[in-house]
């Protein structure tokens, strides 16, 4: 249960194999093998457009203006980890310049995802710090109220659990249950391999009305073709 | 009219000719030869930044969160056309990827107009298929009611009929209809002519104050300069 | 006082190289060194994403579609200045395009800040005329209403009194009172000297929680460790 | 074709009677009665809350801050006509107050449409003149530059033709086009028909599940039951 | 976990008691009570203005343009429950109206949360079924695809588990955990308690600054008082 | 200029008679009397629709999510002011509620002007106590942060400066600079004498076209007639 001013030190993180293996199919593919759930509201922008990250979630969970638990979440960061960071309430704020993510970057955090504004992002691009945010804000914050570390958050529409594994690209930012890791990763993997025959046989110019068998339910729904 | 559960194979287009040209122009001056009419919206962002696109529009009306009529519409794609894509209600999901674009290359489309989400956009960009869009979203669609192909659509505020020539770039997304595309074309040169004598006086230090004779009219209308 | 029809000839800019010493800091670490004041809303986002730019600001005030004071305020460009446009309501047209940028660069302006659109904006990248504004529309404007040059105005939520120092980065906007520059510029070193120091300290390894000393404040305020 | 500075006297109209049978409907029975197409965006409001109106369209577009064509399209009302009035770009403008709304009154006019603002809005709810509007705004407008009249607009994403019935209540607007109209309010009157019998059904507590026949259809689509 | 084609048929609600204690204080005391969490963004509104609504949560989880869900929901409703329903991607479809009204009532539901659209907002009205949602539409919805029931769900920015108590007036929606239902009634009440007292110093015309002893805290903070 | 942790507790209001007479005439006509100078947003509404409100504003700038300077403004009212709030970025809190309107009332303030949320909305009504707010929000506030009180603020897009008049009615918010409120007071009212006889006039049927001589400029501008 989400509660204040609590930082959770140990949390199950979902297999390191699978949040990789996970990094490597993109946010489009991995929504679709979780039965399109766990994405993040289309606002969530990358802030340079870069490679696909995927990593195990800490969270982070913070009031409007005030980043001072960005500090406590840095303490809780592992390698392969993404921070997730959500807000109590709507904010634009610049919660996270050079300065934090030099800092989470010494610690090994791949990412930061946060449902609120940053900053320094011509730096952050130049280190090579991929985030994703809402906005980008010049407008620093205070550090006078406690938040938590590593509850539950719901981050732009989606509930993220410490150790769920965070897959962000250009395409946006989803999140898998760390028990259901594994299991997408197959799903993933086995709706890739269709795609490559399906990309080649319709880059042939067979139609997918064909190819995926649609002339017949598209009749039966009363299609009508008209000259 | 519109209906929904037709496609129409016979349209009318736009001389190739004349489409060809209006590209060349860009958006912002061809709006300007219409009269200021026939811009789609502003937030119709390019997906990735490239050059003009101009081409005839195929039109595809689709439900909210359903993609059907996307595989309907590609068989009526005719090289140096432009899919113009509405949504009949609002709705940011990703209706189109690499899966759609390698099909609409195939048929020869130019270009993907959507008043919606689409995903895949790393790829889309490899593959050089320009898309303009209200948003990129790794959300998939599902296949389950029919919509319209090449019916009169809105799109984006704008109203589209088939055959309609269609010009995009960074500016934004114009429709001219097909009766005036060459009309237009015209009236973009005639204004394009102009304008590179203008940048060269206006390079050279003369004002527009002067160069358009600014300063009269604005004295009766009673502008004042103080110290 | 705001008032309309009226050009102000003769500003006090504030001293040259103070708005130079302030471009280099950037909009974050200038507004850190303001107190927190002075920023634009984060929606003012650069046209193409290039070098930070800082000026002094000449104002301009203009009617929802139409630019007209565009050609006059460009008389009143110096070296080193950086057009600052407000709009008496919500307008997304785009007021400035290609050939006013060849008028304003002629004049020596360094920038253009403008709460509307702008169009042209492939043109703009390589003409390298930098330009924050909220959107991007290829839709033109009419000259048929008086407003004002050199007045206070409001823009994207800043107030910005002719020959403020502006300063515009990727992170966004900031305005500095011209009574204010040369010390914000001395406020703004200060903290930059710190942050070398503090991105070493950092990039070690040691910790925000310890670096700042705030173990004993966050324990204080209640912060409790569960495993 | 849409075209600037025309006024198109002579239009038919949809027949009285069947838009004053498709006004008791309502726009949510409307809408489906029509396939579900014709509905304006939802950020359409009424600018008080009254009784359904429904009538025969008279179109304006207009231009950003510029109501001239309001006293244009003054003059083309007839009795039992509601006035739709587009704007061939954003704008939060009032358009519209209680002088004008006397005029229309005068003429005959039922309501008005507009995607755009009003103000006055306690006067019109005095003198009991509907409104469906964008957004309310005290900002008044000048009067400077051609639109049309009686040309087809798209209004709030709905494309509207001179002489379409429009239907506007507390749930939005809708507009069919006058040819539709009588086969339109036909289909109106066999839903709402069914309508009551269901909803006395439903009353007496018999589920949906059970009058729709869904329990099977859901259970081939795998809809499982757990404890 | 969040699953599709789903329906939990028994759920540990909280107690009915709680819920009813809770819904007498209104959002915001509750929301302070908890912590100041649980709320849902404030774009959720009541479709109309009237007493505040308690109850326990059930859960459903629909598709965009999709209200199949609905009625497999309606019979998990127990008297004193509140239906909240959350869209697995942005909709402002209007997928609830009269008749599920009627039908909901019947079952005993106090109330409907929706993160999307709702209409036949006047006949709710009058029937009094209270609705909290995110936009009116007149636009239906189709029956085509599996969602789930009583699962947790993401409503609004807030995480939502069956059995929770939801508090809803014109403030806006706040959850509270089942388990916390009764501490934080306690909680609620206390504070409800001394804001009475409060309120009849504040109304003396004691200024907050004495009655909260802040000015210290100010003086302390470097307020300064100058003329 | 505004800077942080002032109170200037001697400000110059305007006329108390000037404020009361523009309150007289709402915000449109005021508006129009002040060139169209001086509007708020329009998302700014009214919490509760009532009467107009004019006053003298007090000024008070806040930090997002922190309502502190909310106790000390209250303490600067004297009866006839309009507090008028300021935050220093984007916030959808709820600063303001039953208690604060208790006090401010008790001082004699007329109405509260705020660029964010409220909450307790029932209760204001209530208690007669008149707010135009951004947003409704349920959510609390804390008290870490010294923002300033009476110096000059951007509300809603509008420069406020203290001892301006405030007008605010259901059409919005419009600011009158107290050196500008006599002479724009009797420009409202040589206005509103104007606007009663050219009600009358419309009123009998006679066109604006008519009463406003313009068919001329029309014609004359190539409006065209067609059948």
């Amino acid at each position: 249960m989400t509660e204040l001013g609590i930082v959770r030190r140990n949390i199950e993180r979902a297999p390191a194999d699978a949040a990789d293996a996970l990094a490597r199919f993109g946010s489009a593919t991995v929504h679709e093998a979780m039965g399109r759930l766990g994405l993040m509201k289309p606002y969530m922008r990358p802030v340079w457009s870069g490679s696909p990250v995927g990593g195990t979630a800490v969270t982070v969970l913070l009031h409007p203006g005030d980043n001072w638990m960005m500090h406590v979440v840095a303490e809780q960061i592992r390698p392969g980890d993404i921070v997730v960071a959500a807000i109590t309430a709507e904010c634009t704020d610049g919660y996270f310049g050079d300065l934090l993510a030099t800092s989470f970057m010494a610690r090994g955090a791949r990412a930061l995802v946060i449902d609120a504004g940053v900053r320094d992002v011509t730096t952050l691009k130049e280190m090579g710090f991929p985030v994703w945010s809402k906005c980008i804000s010049a407008k620093g914050t205070i550090k006078a109220t406690l938040g938590s570390v590593n509850v539950p958050v719901v981050c732009a529409g989606a509930l993220v659990n410490p150790g769920d594994v965070v897959v962000a690209d250009d395409d946006g930012v989803v999140v898998v249950p760390a028990a259901l890791a594994r299991k997408t990763a197959e799903a993933a993997a086995r709706r890739e391999a269709l795609e490559a025959e399906k990309r080649a046989t319709l880059a042939a110019g067979v139609l997918g009305l064909d190819m995926y068998q649609m002339r017949g339910p598209l009749e039966k729904a009363g299609l009508r073709y008209v000259d």
